[in-house]
């Protein structure tokens, strides 16, 4: 059954970016109705990801102004389009950047997670290229952003992007914070271990920045079995909560002797071999060669996570890929959205996947521009914005 | 039972290589018995591959004067050192330039190829860092190269870079001209569509350069299934040879259009995708990041089978990387010699591997200076050196 507002827009509140580096501003704006393979969303929780800082702080295309951020959420389907079978009004559904339309060549394929039917559209709907949002006061339409934008009271997403959970509901089910985590961050390190390295058990990891992607890493390879998992970050007070998802050693590249790298020093923890499974999760070139430089001979695997904001190439020894050595990369650590997130969610659910750590801070919508601060200070893994403190409450989605 | 000449010391012929692009010189040359570990091999016939011609260029260290180059043959066994119990005197062996002592971590995991027992040790044997090879009328030392050594009629080589052939013999058995070439190039182009691409059938596969190396590579992609098989030549005499080897499509790049790269045609070519495998089998970084761009997005994955002279590093680029697509190198192609080289000899055997094609020329052993002008003028894919004519009329080992 479809609700009253069911081919109407809807008026809420939306946190909008206007120009680059600037405090979002709280707006009411009009969402339209979901059109064909599209789904109304009514955000619950959502959390904020470097990605939101990155385009936040760009100033040139592909960041456009005005729009709305936003990329981890959870929320309850408000209305949906035509065509779209796979979800219903009130289902819990995590939307999530990257799409699943399960039938292209790439969608049919194990090997890839790149969907090839619906390419990424800078700030519009990935179908037919134009916005849901508009401000309610002039009618200026809203770009949307990674085809998710959730720093919104309502959000518009394609079907293809959407992912439906049915364990979420208060402890002992899946609360809605956790299950927000697995809209992006958290599942792109857990699946870069999973599905991308194929860490194996025994193996030595060594994981460059943690940040919450590179702790999901760490997580991900202490699941999969992994007997060392090297942390690699200059921020100290990353170690205290690295140990407890599953570093065993640290590397803090401001204590090490100068014109020292941090491969040297990784290569003499390992007996001289370097790191089984290198991953890069940061986005530097710079460091994206030292992780290469950190893995062994013969099979070591450097797994790229991070982008690299001005696009440079990386640079890999030729003579040293000779030697069995891979670099790989991944979108969502590998992930098909619609297949695998519903795994890790029962994976927390049995207690093999720990969530609760990524969530250092929590605050209401009216106050996300301190989320802005509390990540770029370095102090925060994951902050989760509340649409409505009721839901923080009591973790219900009504 | 060793021979008569078992402990003592065997004069005989060497092409030896004196001063850096230097034809070589017909001497006689004193070989060391073998000592622990070591075998004595008499050569029947050796092969040249431009790894020869890179080291016989190079003026510098790891190139050394005087040497013996020479790194793809077979041989039978003339007599053997202590704790040899592998091979016995008479047995056909194929001398190869790696290593598989079978003990090591890389040894005993499949993951690796590279026996981390016996690392490189350029101009002398693995184990003592010594030579067994003078020059009979001075005494003057004369260095190994790649552990082989085999334009020479006797070689010294460590039992942990043998392999044994019991299938060497005149047709239908394996002649020992189709067993010297599973010693490198060959063994390395089909290995990295088995061991390292693992190409799936109905695949689309790219080789970028149609040396022995290459054409090796279009053989093991159609064993695989591969669909279409894309070659990259500068020169147009490698096409007709190439459709023998499973080659269905060409690129010339002095043909396309200029201000065209060679990966927009393959692109063009795969329907807008690129190709599934891309294989660089030149050793350039220009065409290793061509290759790269070749590649799909989602899966593609680029194997770097070529090394550049120059060591300059490969650049690609971190926003592809990110999109499932990978680089990865090896060393022989993957391929571990005691195990994998009796399979590929059965395989040619079982007429499932081409081999007769690669064999472009024969020559006699003090000729030997005309395979490397065939082989630097393009015309040649591999030219087989016969230490005595008689084995080459008879394909005997006696």
């Amino acid at each position: 059954m479809q609700p009253d507002n069911a081919g109407k827009p809807i008026r809420c509140k939306a946190a909008v970016s206007k120009a680059a580096g600037q405090p979002l501003e709280m707006e009411e704006v009009e969402v339209a109705p979901p059109r064909a393979h599209e789904v109304r969303v009514r955000i619950i929780c959502t959390s904020l990801c470097h990605t939101d800082i990155t385009f936040w702080r760009m100033k040139d295309f592909p960041a456009m102004f005005p729009s709305i951020l936003g990329h981890e959420a959870i929320g309850v389907v408000e209305s949906v389009g035509d065509h779209v079978h796979e979800v219903g009004v009130g289902d819990a559904v995590v939307p999530v950047f990257l799409p699943q339309c399960g039938e292209c060549a790439d969608c049919v394929s194990a090997r890839s997670n790149i969907c090839s039917a619906l390419p990424y559209r800078p700030g519009v709907m990935p179908r037919d290229g134009t916005t849901r949002f508009s401000l309610a006061a002039t009618g200026e339409p809203v770009h949307s952003f990674l085809c998710v934008s959730s720093f919104a009271e309502y959000t518009v997403v394609d079907v293809a992007h959407l992912v439906k959970l049915d364990v979420v509901g208060p402890a002992p089910a899946l609360p809605p914070e956790k299950a927000c985590l697995l809209s992006c961050g958290v599942t792109t390190g857990v699946g870069a271990t999973w599905k991308v390295a194929a860490v194996e058990p025994g193996s030595t990891v060594a994981v460059f920045g943690l940040g919450a992607v590179g702790l999901a890493v760490a997580q991900g390879a202490k699941m999969r079995g992994a007997k060392r998992i090297i942390g690699v970050d200059v921020n100290p007070d990353k170690f205290e909560i690295g140990k407890k998802m599953g570093i065993t050693d640290f590397v803090n590249p401001n204590d090490i002797a100068e014109k020292t790298a941090v491969s040297e020093v990784i290569k003499e923890m390992t007996g001289g071999e370097g790191a089984d499974y290198c991953f890069e999760c940061i986005g530097s070139v710079s460091v994206m060669a030292e992780a290469f430089k950190s893995s062994r001979t013969g099979w070591g695997k450097t797994v790229v996570l991070g982008v690299d904001g001005s696009l440079a190439p990386i640079s890999v020894p030729s003579f040293d890929i000779m030697r069995g050595r891979s670099v790989t990369g991944s979108l969502f650590g590998g992930i098909k959205p619609k297949d695998d997130i519903p795994v890790l969610a029962h994976k927390y659910l049995d207690k093999e996947l720990e969530l609760d750590e990524f969530i250092t801070h929590q605050v209401g919508f009216e106050d996300i521009n301190r989320a802005f601060d509390l990540l770029q200070q370095g102090r925060c893994l994951r902050c989760i914005i509340w649409m409505d403190d009721g839901a923080k409450e009591n973790g219900a989605l009504a």
